[in-house]
């Protein structure tokens, strides 16, 4: 049998070992909150789009979930306007909201037609369409930061008819109060309410660290897979800071409350995804609800 | 019985005035190309909202196609170029494409706002959602200027599905060549091609004259119906010119290939949606088929 | 803007006030029982049979229930037989039933006519049909007055398959016992019970009086809307009497058995259900389940 | 194996013998038309009902069109006028119309409630439900003879519902012209017309005779079966008259236009149904296509 | 009337007698574990496929499990093996497993093929196909028998979905342990298991005996009702011994999950199931729930 | 990174290397004619039921058709009979018939084992079940060799069936004559006339050689893609012969009755059906309609 056969019969062994895991998943939702370094990289970005498209080819439900965040304070730039954050969070008066939801869809559209030129029918949709997600102002210490909401319910008919009729739902976090005004939404919060409102199999955000770790001060330290009780004890004891905090503790939110899996990748790694979802190699750390249903070996 | 019992009456004998024609055109499509005057004076706006909601609630099948024109323009200036324009084309380069897209998808959310406020559900979609609009380039006299598509095939499936599950679809007029990159497209146009993939009944422009007129000097020339016949003799006898011309062309393509009416409204007129549909005065200027389709009095 | 068109103007605002109530009855079962004089003057019959065909297109669930009386009296002479009433209700021997039966029906089928006449498909049925009502003997203080039957159980299949597929179903107040023997039944019982077994959101009932009175002698002491608790409590303290007592106290039990409002209406007034519903000025007396459900200003 | 047992296996190869001819049917639009002495008799009426009942059991999709015949006269005569006939046909004026829908109401209600105690779902429409049957008004060699219809179109919508939602239908032959108006219509004309609207497999008419003889005055030349051929043929040689005529001519329609077999059975003899679908022995006499489709030994 | 005529109408009065045993099971499912002698008399074999066959035709639901016993032993010694038996049950091992299941899957195609001979779909499934039945080794007083199984779990999505397509589902009792390795399984077992999983109605057991005696060497005492209160009295007091044993064991865990009634018949007797179901005289052994459920005339 | 990464990494390239392909043949049916040597040597076994696992599990619908050939000679000798060949067809007399569809089955139950074993649901049926195949009497140069039989007849409905309720259908090729007669068919040509009636997109034949030659004495010159022209011409010139003949006869049929690409696949290579489907390097020799639907790079 010549050598270039012999590469081929290779590739059909990978296949072979998907098995399981398209098995394990089949049917399943699958909610990804994209973001970071994966949504500026273009060769990563590529891999993200060409991951998730695989997932809902062989028979996984993906949604995608995204923010814009550098792309926003560009555009707020560009148009002769100072971002400015409080407490970390952008103060979003009038016309900032107005450029951020611009470039939200902007970026909701782009993703669309990436995911349509590898043959698959997607659709872009706002927090606005079909009233999919309800929001109330949010302080910042109990300071007004303007258009900031936070997400008080989730209507997700529109995401379950996409769902149905075989498209794959992107979602930008954008929502509108009771009186039908506009708000921002922090991306993170968004995926992690989408996720429980859909019944989400498996909740993963695509970050631009490795994942959590024992001692933030050793690379070495991470850890594959942390139940919930371990998150809080971390927590408790003061372990995790820095954006990690409301991360982990949407993570810790969406497993209460039946979401099974929730993962933590570096979406600096290429194909993370795949990688997560097909092999038996922890990318990141996984957040789980017990012991019982931990299955990476450590 | 007292007075105000009686103007409650009066209320009465309108609804049931309005009866014949909820039957005539009940679980029709109705697709309404949203531009002009209607889309910027804000009292037109919320007008034009309210008959759509009202269409769709007492069981017809409305589409909205939208344009974003001065907004557009506006956009451009903000960030500092320059609006310009061939043979009445706007010259759309890729910066002024990335303004363009963001401007109409603003557009498209904010009308998503508007009807969700009235209670019924809306979902925005661009072209590019789910492939709806598939474009070339085109030259204007042959001459490149730039990233301008005419519609080479439209797929419908996103649009039937939202009516199935019962939203109310608002279409940007953006679409993709067959390399997935993205092109503005004339939104009169868009209109008349969705509705003629959509099997509509009705096809409206809303627009900022008062329809068309035998002797465009004379105002109460105003030709209240148009067979195709008519209006090919109109336009070959030379009477139709300016922006008429391609919506002219555009009802006759309309009215050949399944639709039943298409109005030109004057957009200018509180509620002439539900004045064209519910009354039997006709606003504006209806193109049909034939005479045997006529139904104004003259 | 001439004359007509502004009087045109005026009707397209009517249609909009009633977007909010189309909207809040969409596809909600409203049961009407239909009698009294809205049922012998021709005029006041067209009339209601418009409001409940407009109901019917513009998306709610109408169904009819309707009585016979003065006619059936009208036809017992006619054969030379003499009408006996014992304690209000009527003797019904096996001649009369047999009238009885015959009369409803016809007035059954004539209002179907109507219905079709008006461009709505009806489908006329008695409590024979598909078992929808299922009776018992009915005794009078302890008498037997004959084929007088009290409701048992109610199998509303026929009636939702009717609904389910576009029908508007009229009913007439005929059941048969557990010996499949005809019974006459009153048609406000049958209303009752029905709008009960298919869990209507509203019950209204077309009577020849203007509501209930706080004061039955006083008539500025119309009551727009009584809770269940004030209804009863008026019963308790003697204020109720006549044929307003069993109408009362079918009107708390639809209420306590989930229908959310039942609305007594003087029929005797030109589209009284489309006011009722259309507009914020209630029309004769609304009983509810308490007062967070109150939305007249009284 | 004592004698009782013996009876019972009896018992059980009569099931078994059912066999071919349940399956042959299975599924299938049977309509009888249900009059005659098999109205009269209650012997006869109970067997028929049984039968049709069973047929409904066992997988068959049974459709009931009937007549009044005398009980209108005897009605028509209860309230003092007298019955009028030109040409044999019932001169119909207003008022025994009236009588003659509400006698045909009565008589399709009582059929209802005589199923219904076999535990089987009925539900009795007449030609105005759901627009079931359009008529123009019929002259008698010209001359107006009042509301006597003859059919214009049926639109099986409703009965097509009730057999899909598994009522047994039993219509009585009423009708509205195209101003609502209401028509009394012939029972086998109407059986006739609504077999072909809903494409039947068989049609049945029970009459008070033995079937079509080659010579009438010979009791012994019984036809068993005959071709449409043959039918016209003898109706051509002038065999064929009275009332026989024109329900031959019903015959002869109903096969051109897509019943399989039309029979004209003996309603006289019990169970003439059940007889002629489940043994090998005719009954009267079939009318069939051609001779391919004969299966009767003769 | 002549005597043809006559025997004739005698089978339609039988008919007639099956009508109210039709109503009653109507869509219901109906598990027959069909063996013993009726299973090797050919006369015999072919009436219980007419029953089942006319069974499904009538509108029930027959769901045939079936054995293969003595078939089995014969193929065994003619493989040149010896057949073992421990404590009554065949010792299986490897070879003899291969054996009986061929032998099983023969006679279910030849039962699938004699069914298909009357008009009715038939499909023959094992436990193996759609994991229809799970199970563990089966001990025999602690030794170890080989591959004989108990079920452990019923998954009849397969047998829920061939109904629902109309086909008549014919089962042979096969099944594969955790690690797919493939077990016999008694087939009153699979029988009392699949009756559970799809809520049938009733269970039949075709046996070589006449049902339960009070007193085995008294044939008049035979029980044609017993509750299971007296069946487990009856087992307490060592009345019931042998292979009547655990197949009363079955019916009293039939009963007690939900089947309504469960038959002992006389498989030796023509037509037993048609006899039991559509006649009043009670064959063999009813096992019901209480003594309200009872029926007979004892 | 380090190595095991970059290893993992390199398996996330195949995954997405097969995303065209996965998107070709969503839901398309591909027949799978599985026999030769794949059936005897494990390892290839197991790989053929990978291979077809994966291809359902990533959206295919796969039909498995298998022979049952060496291991029926097995057992025809194992019960001592001598197997008998005339012209290369086994002389099927009715006891090799018996044995035949006895090892037919068990071939049949051990695949679906081996499927439901990879956690997806097969369920194995023959031409018997719901009357699938149907044949008449073959003969062998006009000479009656037994019971071999010829399709006449496809009814895919059980096929279908089981499609749409998500099973993997593997069928033996027996089936029955107009008597209800059992036949043994050649899998090859059950597999084709399969093909057609389900209107696969694929047919592949796995055999125990590498593909059609143009020179059988040179195994270079094996031909990967082949027209039907271009294959009647190599057997109108002679070139095929043995086995191939009747093979490539099917696949020509299969190609004019509308399948749209067959494969002749060398099922002796791991992994043959997933490098055919996945990879762009050709196994095998594919028939394909014309050169327009050639793919491989030659």
């Amino acid at each position: 049998m010549d050598k270039s056969m012999l590469a081929v019969m290779d590739k059909a062994e990978v296949l072979i070992e998907a098995l399981p895991y398209i098995q394990r998943f089949n049917r399943k939702i699958i909610v990804v909150k994209y973001g970071g370094s994966a949504m500026i990289d273009e060769e990563l970005k590529k891999q993200v789009i060409q991951d998730v498209t695989l997932l809902k080819l062989v028979g996984f439900k993906p949604i995608i979930v995204h923010g814009g965040g550098k792309e926003i304070s560009r555009w707020v730039e560009k148009t002769g306007m100072e971002p400015e954050f409080i407490n970390g969070l952008r103060k979003t008066d009038e016309a900032t909201m107005e450029i951020a939801e611009m470039v939200l869809n902007k970026v909701n559209k782009s993703l669309v037609q990436n995911v349509q030129s590898l043959g698959v029918n997607a659709v872009g949709v706002s927090g606005k369409d079909g009233g999919l997600l309800k929001v109330q102002k949010k302080l910042s210490d109990g300071q007004d930061i303007g258009f900031v909401g936070e997400i008080t319910e989730v209507n997700p008919k529109i995401i379950m008819d996409l769902l149905e009729n075989d498209f794959l739902p992107i979602v930008c976090p954008i929502g509108m109060d009771e009186n039908f005004v506009t708000y921002n939404i922090n991306a993170d919060d968004a995926a992690c309410a989408i996720a429980k409102a859909v019944n989400a199999e498996k909740l993963a955000f695509l970050t631009d660290i490795e994942g959590v770790y024992k001692d933030k001060d050793d690379p070495d330290s991470l850890i594959s897979e942390l139940t919930v009780e371990e998150a809080k004890d971390l927590i408790g004891d003061g372990y995790i800071g820095g954006g990690m905090l409301p991360k982990l503790n949407n993570c810790i939110e969406a497993i209460e409350q039946g979401v099974s899996r929730v993962h933590i990748l570096d979406g600096r790694i290429a194909h993370c995804l795949l990688l997560e979802i097909f092999t038996n190699k922890g990318i990141g750390t996984a957040i789980i609800g017990d012991k019982d249903t931990r299955y990476y070996n450590e």
